[in-house]
């Protein structure tokens, strides 16, 4: 999308232009920061460029393998011109203070009329990216019913049973997400009069709450082994699961912003992240670490990401009176 | 697979050289046909060779498209050195009697210890090679569950809909297989942390009784309203049918066969083809049809179909017993 990321770099550099053209510095230092890779599309890292400056990238996970080349990030980031080796012994960077700012990746604000919004938590997730369904390749005509080992009804299973646990823990108003964003019985070996032998799968789940990943990753389990003893010859293989932990953005931060806003234009709406951000990273090093989410009509990672120039003009208000009305100086 | 296709062939010859060798003709003319394209995995075209023979094929179907190329089975044929045209003014063969020898495509023989039977019908197909699932993409963790449309959720939901209805199908007595040979929510499009918006799958049904299917596909239908009605901003699109119509085989050639193997050897056991042959496009021509399955280790098309070449020769000895010893001399 043409937002995701480069209206936060568009927020930070406007507030830095701004007391330039005054002529007045604000009453701390103001940094802007740019940072790569808070995406992990490619390689099973998250926030890779923020945790490198932060020094809180585990040296193995620059042999993290990308998915589509099988080769390792150090090896993409010296084809690209980086050197892995100077971040392994990079100083981290000195704590401070970090605000973000974004647009919503989802339909929240839109809906409810709101522009912009502080970000009080970002959720967490466990992912298997490389998950596999193993089961009999048959003759769809000819394999009776009780002798199949049908990939396909065994992944539908799965889904159908986690959407039900998913529909129970929002009940007793917990927070969860469940997404299959890959799903792949489509390669050159399978064929339209094939009972699939094979299913290749994704599964994101994401919360607020690292005890409820943990509870619904031991519920995936049973859920599992419950498919596999009712059809013979399926066998799930999950693969390596990678995660991020969910975070609590910073109460001393998100005061300082409620208070800006409320001066400027009127109490802003509070809301979770569902997708990690940059900012989580930092929170996690320690730092004081706040968000702002821009409204954005049609979801983001995708080519219809729309935002409004004035609702990111209004955000970067409150962070200048922010600036300008600090109490505590640091 | 070696076998499947190859094993009727090689009977037929050997049966052909069987009576050469004595140098004493059977009682009718025995003329061995070898026919091209019975399978239909790149038109949406059944039994395109012995149809062309027999006069069935409709011209339009010589315009079917294949599904990787999308060029015509007409344009395919004359690349091959065929001449679609001729086709067209061809003089159907004079009715006779068609008898095919095949490796079975379960394992239904194998796991009885028999090693070879009489097929007494072959099941009809009812098929949707090019069905969609329309939902929304969004992103997996800032979509609400609630303003979801996830093409993958709800295919699960249709996948276990039809395996329930197919369970009550078979516990009714009744004749049905339901297969999604290609399941593609795997396209470049897709990505581990997005809500998928489009599912692409096919879906074979199969059954001895075209009612059958016919009462499937309606509550396909009604399936799929349920789904759509309960999950707002998902639309199936199943795209053209095609489809092939159970057959019968003939009763006088199989009590011919059936005398024949109880004469040589022992009462043979029998059974339904699940899969499509081109003996059902010669039954359904009004010919007098008949197969004889030989039992085969490990399914059939995959690269480890096995058959016993002893399990070919006793049935090809049945034939020509059969041939022998026809009372009727047609």
């Amino acid at each position: 999308g043409a937002y995701d990321g480069t209206a936060g770099v568009a927020a930070a550099v406007a507030l830095a232009a701004w007391f330039v053209e005054r002529g007045q510095p604000p009453q701390a230092d103001l940094i802007v920061t740019v940072t790569r890779a808070e995406e992990s599309v490619w390689f099973p890292v998250s926030y890779a460029g923020s945790r490198m400056a932060l020094g809180r990238l585990h040296p193995e996970e620059l042999e993290a393998r990308r998915r589509d080349t099988g080769r390792t990030l150090a090896e993409h980031m010296r084809e690209q011109g980086f050197d892995p080796d100077a971040i392994r012994g990079l100083t981290p960077l000195r704590k401070g203070r970090f605000v973000e700012v974004h647009i919503e990746q989802g339909p929240v604000l839109s809906a409810a009329g709101d522009t912009f919004a502080l970000v009080t938590g970002i959720r967490g997730g466990l992912r298997y990216r490389t998950a596999q369904i193993h089961g009999a390749w048959a003759h769809s005509g000819a394999a009776p019913r009780a002798a199949r080992a049908d990939s396909v009804f065994a992944f539908a299973d799965l889904v159908t049973a986690l959407d039900s646990d998913w529909a129970e823990t929002l009940a007793r108003g917990e927070d969860l997400a469940v997404t299959f964003g890959i799903v792949d019985a489509a390669s050159p070996v399978h064929a339209m009069a094939k009972v699939p032998g094979e299913l290749g799968f994704c599964l994101d789940l994401r919360s607020d709450d690292k005890a409820i990943l943990e509870r619904t990753d031991a519920k995936l389990a049973i859920r599992i082994a419950g498919i596999e003893a009712q059809r013979p010859g399926i066998q799930f293989a999950l693969g390596p699961q990678s995660h991020s932990m969910p975070v609590q953005l910073s109460a001393v931060l998100l005061e300082g912003l409620r208070q800006a806003a409320l001066a400027l234009y009127r109490p802003l709406p509070e809301m979770l992240s569902g997708g990690g951000h940059d900012a989580a990273a930092f929170a996690a090093a320690g730092w004081d670490a706040a968000m702002l989410f821009v409204r954005n009509e049609h979801g983001s990672h995708n080519p219809d990401e729309a935002m409004h120039p004035q609702d990111l003009a209004e955000a970067v208000a409150v962070l200048a009176h922010w600036l300008d009305h600090k109490q505590d100086g640091n």
